[in-house]
């Protein structure tokens, strides 16, 4: 019946959010398994209940505890962030030790193979890829469907307030790691960073609701978290917590979240996350250390992402601002035409390949897995190799490098000993040591021009098919490969022409990355902190500033960034920061279209209640009241949420239509504030699952206890441009769109929010005398101000008066 | 009349902002010259125009422009975000040069000198720096007033919305700049980097509005930056071009801008600041680079204050988090005291001291100045020298050093060849040289604990002195001078009893050094990137992160960080980003107190008007205007400056009571919008700035034109924490608290936000054809969807009914 009302598709006005474009399209990335259990069209996409719930459940709970209690939860909350640090930090070190050994294992094996037959060792390195690829794909599609892509558009879209069924649970969070694995050691061309991304926010939002459903910790933990904006606050850290492992970049990490995923930010939270990043940088840093001893395996030496570059270019001269300059116009081109060729390619993978169910997915992935070993493999066969430079013992680099070690000068398929394969060095390679050989110095001449054009064509066809499969991938290192690429090429130019001692094509291509990445992602300030930590060179930063301006700049003269048109061909509806420009001049009513309001009165009778739930799907519904004088009075805003709850435990039922603070005497809140929250990882309530005989449908309900009681509020022909900033900036999910008023009570400024803070003790003392909020509020009402008009005081008045 | 409105004091309702503890003290800092002219009590503390500006006038220019015109805007916005990264790096390079080169001259001189006569050498010590001391503080109280101290607490205050007059005036800033040049070539303790963020933030404002007041640019380029937004924009960009040039940390720059100064924050600003941040670092790195050939005397070995100890400590072990620790522990309590001392010595000052005029501000700077003369020679002089450690030719380190050179082991009275002394390594150095050598690794034992303890005692009483004298001061570099001397102290334990050999006491300096700020000025990760980005050493982030974390929560438990206790000393009301706890059981009602409400009609006689605006000093008027049913109904807000510029010119004055839209064919706006905006380095109209005949007063003026037709409101009963959060991120001004609405017109959600851009050619055509808002306003209103009842219409359809 559900799935009935939303084909209708007109009445879903007043819904949160209901159908865009490619919602309803029951393919795409989000289809199979967890997701196709769903129906009702949505796709999975929901809206959060972003307001911080606010009824008089919520107020009485917060009263009942006191200043202590806020103290306690501000130490779990500091506890979490810890928890999340400790998490984030240990899965990335698992993660990057399980690839660098799998890989490991497989050139070692490789290259002895070879040293007797190509064609036996090129059988091995493909079924090995091939093994790792199946493992990751099958993962991803039987058991963990949401941990597909990067997942970084996905949290972007639940920090902007729309939530994509599945993405934060637990076995998300699995799929995410092993899945990861899987595709990194398996030699696609994606990496494993946005995947920690996703990792870091499942990690996070799963402490928040105390593990997976199966391992609920007690009751008293949970009651700390079940406001969905600590809930959000939770998943910001864990972003800024994956970044902050996969870089090895504390501030980075902290900068991403903030620029990036975030929708609105609070700078308290701020040091929270940059607590959070600081443990991961710890954690991640002892576990180094401990591998460095050679526990690891082959992690030892090949190491975490840092490609250290502090000992390349010292300088730079004006000269060379113009070539820089054109790396970045390379990389806004090669960025924007990247997230073009994505965008059509995953576009037809939701709508046509993806649609025909998991097996494709998999011969999808093994197919590529395969075309990109024997690419790698095969295309520096063709290669003639060169011999190596006169040895520089300062530089002391070895050339060829001593086999089963990491570095430059690969010797493959030489026929003598100091000869080495350029293009082996960069392709037949794990990515971070060939971006590791892109970006050293001191070895000038090293790549040949061919050789990097041509990889630099096939990697960047493969990074595009790549993309979009069912397995999970960032972003990150591809474009860093790419970036370098070409920006080695351009300072290999350089050093020809220029014939200045001092330049290192290392330095280039450390900016060609990103100079590809800002064309791509288009983010600023957070790259570039990035990209400083992870070549551990400060000196470069305004360069690095420099490519990221043009290339951005150049970028989004066409297009948008990836993650952005990302989340629109994935249906999820982001508010940008910006609001359009046709908005400025629509105002708040036409914005809201011809939609019919359905409101609710205060006392409602259960059956009209349980119609109107089933007339539509809106998620809020206005609650209107009669004031002394018999005019209309709107005294709040309910949620179809906690309107289910009521209806679900039958427990605030009543048989008279009169509000339920007149008649009883023990309490108005029968609910406890914690069972209206929805746990982040469960559907919530359904009109559907609720059943209720004839009886219950003559009784009433007095909604006052459950209101929010003043939701914001727009005049009618207030500008649609202030209406969204409004929204936008406070996070908002409801706005009240009235008419204008008759009169103004007061003007608030600046000075009548100058109020100091009253003395501690005092408001403590208040605190634990009152038991009810609703008593409380009047004394203090009736202390502040006379004449308030609080309509449910009214009304219990008028009521009481009715009585006698 | 103005004057005694406001000593009445109960008036005040509805004025933006009116008084605050100590403001009405005409002594204090802000008193002398520029300031003792203003005799209304306010002390030079006033509201900015923090609105945008929003009327139909601003409106129409909008429309008139296009599209094209907002092009030319954005690139023109860029253009200045240039030059104000062009100007603040040239300002900050200038200060550095002649701060060197007077440091340089003087100590050059004395230890000339001192080779025959310490007694000379001292008289000529005391007598260099009295007359450069001397030179600061007669610019500052003769001829900038506002010039005097760091100046962020001031920009804080204008970027939340408090203009303090003067602040950013064209003589400000030569104040500034030459007042810092003195103070700190003189050798107080205190620093430029301060002054220079105050810098930064004229040198923006002044280009914004064109230069100073005498050196108009055209008017083409003043429309675009008129409104107050673009303003505050500049100056955030200013703040940050200040720290990046002071510290040449561009990434800190940013983020110090965005932590501790705004307010409030676009992502679209980010953009821009990083810019501005990126051209400072690279005119800074070209005029070091052309310095390096010699050309800036002194300036070339001595540099800028980058000390790179990127060559120091590689790794650290568990042992040593617990030193580091009671390193974060000591910085927070030294910290917190550090602000407690020198809150009171400001408020003695400002309540006594500084009210005698000033000859007396002027003494006192000399006064302090010959004690930390006397002090800085004098303690060195009983210090005993020790001998020079051994030779270790790795290190590069000479000892002692040669004559005329920067570095460690200061020979200064010492009898043999082969000695040092070390409090004079540290005291009788210029303050970055000071630190360079207190953060200098391969100097284990250079220092002994009894010179570091004088040292810091010492030290930190002449800061606290300092503090608060009548020269621009800064507290970033006293306060890294304080937390170093401390950091190497626990270091040299640590060095002591830890046994390891890769132990060095630089990195405990940088470590305390550290602490101490987040213990004074409570930042977080701008603060850590800023240390990170002049050390020049990425490893140590982890534990800069950890000290800080330490440091900040134990000064926070103490008291606020230093800058918000000045600006709360100098009566700037800043609004905090965390809500008052109080606020949750107050509504938006009780918060507007008993004030009485001044509404004004929309025809206004012209002598109502101003003896409405005589008898009050309330910056925002609601405008009242009656609907066709009689109802009355609210239709705008109505600025006082812009009613005294209606009053000013006259233009608009009419005979009839009738709306303008319905008598003159000619169109409504006889104003250019820009009329309305007040320079920012002016004050403004005032009501008595206007005389009327008696003709005038009997003339009427409609207010429609000039209203903001939709400011927000909130419903009365409103949670004053909602109320508080809407004004302080959406940066407002006014809040009208109006009665609960009657009905819900419509809810809007995310859903309805979602619009997409139309095609641009279209909107182009439209905004190129209309001529007039208003037409076109209400064409849209038509198009969009039936029956909004905009007041004017009703208005102007009753007005004409009523003449036919």
């Amino acid at each position: 019946m559900l799935a009935n009302h939303l084909q209708n598709g007109s009445e879903t006005s007043g819904l949160l959010w209901s159908r865009i474009p490619n919602a309803e399209d029951p393919g795409g990335e989000f289809d199979p398994v967890g997701l196709s259990k769903k129906s009702d069209g949505t796709n999975g996409v929901e809206s959060l209940d972003y307001e911080v719930i606010e009824n008089y459940a919520y107020r009485e709970e917060q009263a009942q505890r006191g200043r202590l209690f806020v103290i306690y939860q501000v130490a779990v909350k500091w506890f979490f962030a810890l928890l999340i640090g400790v998490g984030t930090g240990l899965a990335a070190v698992f993660i990057n030790i399980s690839v660098e050994n799998f890989a490991g294992w497989k050139f070692e094996l490789t290259f002895k193979i070879i040293q007797h037959s190509y064609f036996a060792g090129f059988i091995l390195y493909v079924l090995f890829n091939l093994v790792l690829v199946f493992s990751s794909v099958y993962i991803v599609t039987q058991f963990a469907p949401a941990a597909a892509g990067s997942g970084i558009p996905e949290i972007k879209g639940y920090l902007n307030g729309v939530e994509i069924h599945g993405i934060l649970f637990f076995r998300t969070l699995i799929g995410k790691i092993f899945g990861s694995i899987g595709s990194v050691g398996g030699g696609l061309a994606l990496g494993k960073e946005g995947p920690l991304v996703h990792t870091g926010a499942c990690i996070a939002s799963l402490l928040g609701q105390g593990g997976s459903k199966k391992y609920h910790l007690n009751s008293r933990w949970l009651q700390v978290f079940k406001s969905d904006r600590d809930q959000r606050d939770l998943v910001t850290c864990g972003c800024a917590a994956g970044v902050a492992a996969a870089f090895r970049a504390p501030v980075g990490g902290v900068l991403f979240a903030l620029e990036e995923v975030t929708s609105w930010w609070r700078s308290q939270l701020m040091w929270r996350v940059f607590f959070t990043s600081a443990i991961v940088a710890v954690v991640v840093r002892t576990a180094m250390g401990w591998c460095r001893s050679g526990k690891c395996g082959h992690f030892g030496s090949g190491g975490f992402i840092i490609w250290d570059i502090s000992d390349g270019q010292e300088d730079y001269s004006f000269q060379e601002l113009l070539p820089m300059a054109v790396i970045g116009v390379i990389g806004g081109l090669l960025g924007a035409l990247f997230n073009q060729l994505t965008l059509y390619v995953t576009y037809w993978r939701q709508n046509y390949l993806h649609k025909r169910g998991n097996r494709v997915k998999i011969i999808e992935a093994c197919i590529i897995s395969v075309l990109t070993s024997i690419i790698s493999f095969g295309l520096p066969l063709l290669r003639r190799c060169s011999p190596c430079p006169e040895a520089d013992p300062t530089a002391g680099i070895e050339c060829p490098r001593p086999p089963g070690m990491y570095g430059n000068y690969v010797k493959f398929y030489c026929r003598n000993d100091r000869e080495y394969n350029d293009l082996a060095t960069i392709f037949f390679n794990t990515q971070d040591d060939a971006i590791r050989n892109l970006f050293s110095a001191k070895t000038v001449h090293e790549f040949s021009a061919p050789s990097l054009l041509s990889f630099l064509v096939m990697f960047y066809t493969l990074a595009v098919v790549t993309y979009g499969t069912a397995v999970p991938a960032g972003q990150f290192v591809p474009g860093i490969m790419i970036g370098s690429t070409y920006g080695r090429l351009v300072g290999m130019f350089v050093v020809k022409f220029y014939h200045k001692p001092n330049i290192e094509e290392g330095t280039y291509a450390l900016l060609g990355a990103a100079s590809f990445l800002g064309g791509s992602m288009r983010m600023t300030v957070s790259l570039c902190v990035i990209m400083v930590e992870i070549t551990n060179n400060l000196k470069l930063l305004p360069l690095i500033m420099l490519v990221l301006l043009i290339s951005k700049a150049v970028g989004d003269a066409f297009n948008e960034g990836i993650y952005e048109e990302q989340a629109r061909l994935r249906g999820i509806p982001l508010l940008e920061s910006r609001p359009k420009y046709r908005m400025r001049k629509m105002t708040a009513r036409e914005a809201c279209g011809n939609q019919k309001v359905v409101s609710l009165p205060r006392i409602v009778k259960v059956s009209d209640l349980v119609s109107i739930l089933h007339s539509n799907k809106h998620n809020g519904f206005p609650v209107i009241d009669h004031a002394r004088n018999g005019e209309t009075l709107v005294i709040g805003l309910a949620l179809r949420s906690h309107l289910l709850v009521l209806l679900q435990t039958k427990e605030d039922f009543q048989h008279s239509p009169l509000p339920c603070d007149t008649q009883s005497g023990t309490g108005i809140i029968r609910h406890h504030f914690t069972e209206f929250v929805k746990p982040a990882s469960s559907r919530g309530l359904s009109i559907e699952d609720i059943h209720l005989n004839s009886d219950d449908l003559e009784m009433y309900i007095d909604l006052a206890p459950i209101l929010n009681p003043s939701p914001y509020v727009v005049p009618e022909d207030m500008s649609l441009t202030k209406v969204y900033n409004l929204f936008r900036q406070l996070g908002l999910r409801h706005i009240f769109v009235v008419p204008r008023a008759s009169r103004v009570i007061g003007l608030i400024t600046r000075k009548d929010l100058l109020i100091e803070e009253e003395d501690n003790e005092d408001s403590d003392t208040v605190e634990l005398q009152s038991t009810s909020v609703r008593g409380q509020r009047r004394d203090k009402t009736t202390i502040g101000n006379s004449e308030i008009e609080d309509p449910f005081l009214d009304h219990s008045s008028r009521q009481n008066s009715y009585r006698s």
